[in-house]
């Protein structure tokens, strides 16, 4: 019988874990899922025949490898820095390891040693980064072969909440990692435009913030990622003079957030000090500087960002409570920690609350003397709070590859990450089966 | 013959070597100074009787503690990570130690071996810290002790060209580490303000700076220093509402640092790719964003900042050289070390050039129900690019503290910063010959 193992089943894991169970019992194979917390893997394993949950402390060496000893393929979903343990043990066992994660300089080191042994290592393996590189390198590759010169690549992400669900000013609500959102695009943020490299400095980035027209979805805001110049040679771009990676918010987010940065509230480099002796309203006022006197503390907020007192910035600050005599929870906190305390009750998902995944490409190129744009865009929501559209496109790819590892299908050896169409074609063609089409439209320009 | 070893023979030594070499000609006492550079050394003993130069390379643990074992007192003017070597070295061979560092946790933790072996670890034995440390207990001394009850304490310090020698829009030169100067604020400045924390981040801290008016030299720009908290404890002013620790510049210059900040030119955490393939132009322009376009580069920039085409900070930057098509030299370089590399040549210190130390406390206190504000302010000019007002007080300190130590005048042992009268009050004295000396200046408020 061949076993794979999954390690980690926190939130993430719900779909890859549903899938896995329903293909090993199609196909005659046995999932373990490990976790730190054994009663949560049990829970998603839930019984199954093909299934078996296990405690794993994945810093525990002997207790790891004792693990992998058992199976053909695992799917790591630990925090990133982790993978690396999991993946020195997979080339000493002879194991196959999968990953949603970015590939690390480290990981790519393994890439002789896991070649040689005939593994594959699949970083990149679910949302963004993984279903972004299958899509836009479909396109990439469908218009180059019929002879198209590709001017501007330009790909946009957001984890949302869908708009039946949208219930508050900053129509936002945590559908991922809270922490991640609060740190989200902290360095400098660079891209190309007509051949010349861009640089937005984070305290700058959320202000810089462009719309973008959604095919029948309307306007978004998005703000640069940060390494979108990695990926002209990854995606064989090399000599492309417009390229941008960037993340989606719905309108008027951007320019509130960039009112918590310029304040200082997203910095998790140092600790307030006492901070549970403050109110919100103390914090706000602490890092108005000494100019901003006089007012209310809305007045000299206003004041400090140059917006209107009444404006929709204002309102979303007012709403999440930074005005309030209210006391702070946690003591000698990073403002970024405050923050996401405040955030984590504001923008809590309810039970029956809905996320939605947009994920937008956009490709210009010169084909017979003629500039064309096309477009492709996907669309997904999720049911509930438990089953998001956000655990299902970063489960589903995950499981989608395993299968086709099991079932001896893909040929690739060594570090990869999913561009190449013997990965993608398989893996997107399947995800149609759950929703996941990317709709396309193309237009002279 | 009593010995002291100098580790370090660099630009800031100079003062430092000439005061001890004199002092030891005059007590009978002996000067080895030690340079990773033997000629420097050797220029700077000058083939003085009662001195010697030699190679030393610190990181050569050997050579480091048979040059230590050799003295009484040592005094290392190495980068301030080195010095935790030395005074490790110092415990085992029972040495005195000095420095003009900020003392660092870990050398904190030395205390108790260095007063058990009864030895003076001293630090910040400087300008700042060092002459401000002392000038500033010498008057909340005297203060308290006639039973004022201090409400305020704000000193501001800077390291600028003299008026006689400044010829330049910023009103600026080097006279100390260039990168220190591209690299200074960076953090999150912290200060006390009516009994209120106030924070401000270093992309707020020069477009944030205030007007201080110092006696009868008018109005300077002051930025706030990061660490200004610190300073309650240390110097027994728990309980104080407004303390603020800042660095003066000429009028103007805040406002024009704001600007490179703001575009991201000071940022040392990321290289620029192919650099050396850009202008100094195409630099500006690539931190300029997507939504500054139209006019010349000039007035993007306005644009961008929010300033006049015609004002001052932009005449600033235009000086410098920000909007020209030349080629910047520096390969792969990170933003902050291609603005150093242009400041180097534009804010470089002629050899007839004068620098000019203005440090300057007030004092605000409550005594006999009235309130009155102190001022006590010290201004020193240098003679040329060599003998230099900032190289005198950084050196002359720690020279008339190795003589006290030398001399067996001083009490203290273990580690220490110079905040008690037994020192501060022998060392300021004998300042006073050398021109260091602070006017005060008292009035009712």
């Amino acid at each position: 019988m061949k076993k794979i193992l999954i390690i980690g089943a926190g939130r993430s894991a719900t779909a890859l874990i549903q899938y896995t169970l329903k293909e090993a019992e199609k196909n005659g194979w046995f999932v373990t899922v490990a976790d730190a917390d054994p009663e949560q893997a049990e829970k998603k394993v839930n019984g199954h025949p093909n299934g078996r949950a296990t405690w794993l402390d994945v810093n525990k060496t002997n207790d790891r490898r004792e693990e992998l000893t058992k199976v053909d393929v695992v799917v790591s979903l630990l925090p990133a820095h982790l993978h690396i343990l999991v993946a020195k043990d997979c080339i000493q066992l002879k194991k196959h390891l999968i990953t949603a994660s970015y590939v690390s300089k480290e990981m790519y080191k393994l890439g002789e040693a896991a070649r040689s042994n005939n593994l594959i290592f699949m970083g990149e393996m679910g949302l963004d980064p993984g279903i972004d590189h299958m899509s836009a390198m479909q396109t990439i590759h469908e218009i180059r072969e019929k002879g198209g010169d590709i001017q501007a690549f330009r790909s946009y992400t957001g984890g949302l909440i869908a708009p039946e669900s949208d219930n508050n000013p900053w129509h936002y609500k945590f559908t991922w990692n809270p922490r991640n959102v609060v740190q989200a695009g902290q360095g400098t943020a660079q891209y190309l435009e007509d051949g010349k490299y861009k640089y937005i400095p984070y305290n700058r980035l959320f202000g810089e913030s462009h719309l973008v027209d959604i095919p029948g979805m309307g306007e978004y805001d998005a703000y640069a990622n940060r390494d979108s110049l990695l990926y002209r040679s990854i995606y064989g771009l090399d000599d492309i003079p417009n390229i941008l990676r960037a993340t989606l918010r719905y309108k008027g987010f951007c320019g509130a957030w960039h009112a918590l940065v310029q304040l200082g509230l997203t910095d998790s480099s140092y600790p307030i000090v006492e901070s549970d002796q403050m109110t919100y309203f103390d914090l706000v006022e602490a890092y108005l500087g000494s100019n901003y006197k006089g007012g209310t503390i809305r007045d000299r907020v206003a004041n400090f960002l140059g917006v209107e007192v009444f404006s929709d910035v204002m309102d979303k600050l007012e709403w999440l409570g930074l005005f309030r005599k209210k006391k702070i929870k946690a003591k000698n906190a990073t403002p970024a920690t405050i923050l996401l305390e405040l955030l984590l009750d504001k923008w809590k998902l309810s039970p029956e609350d809905k996320d939605m995944i947009i994920m937008h490409h956009e490709f210009e190129y010169l084909m017979d003397g003629k500039k064309k744009l096309r477009t492709s865009t996907m669309i997904l929501k999720g049911e509930d709070s438990v089953d998001t559209a956000m655990s299902r496109l970063v489960g589903l790819p995950l499981g989608i590859f395993v299968k086709l590892v099991m079932q001896g299908k893909i040929k690739a050896k060594g570090v990869q990450i999913p561009v190449r169409s013997e990965i993608y074609e398989p893996v997107l063609k399947e995800l149609e089966d759950y929703g996941v089409v990317f709709k396309e439209v193309e237009k002279d320009i």
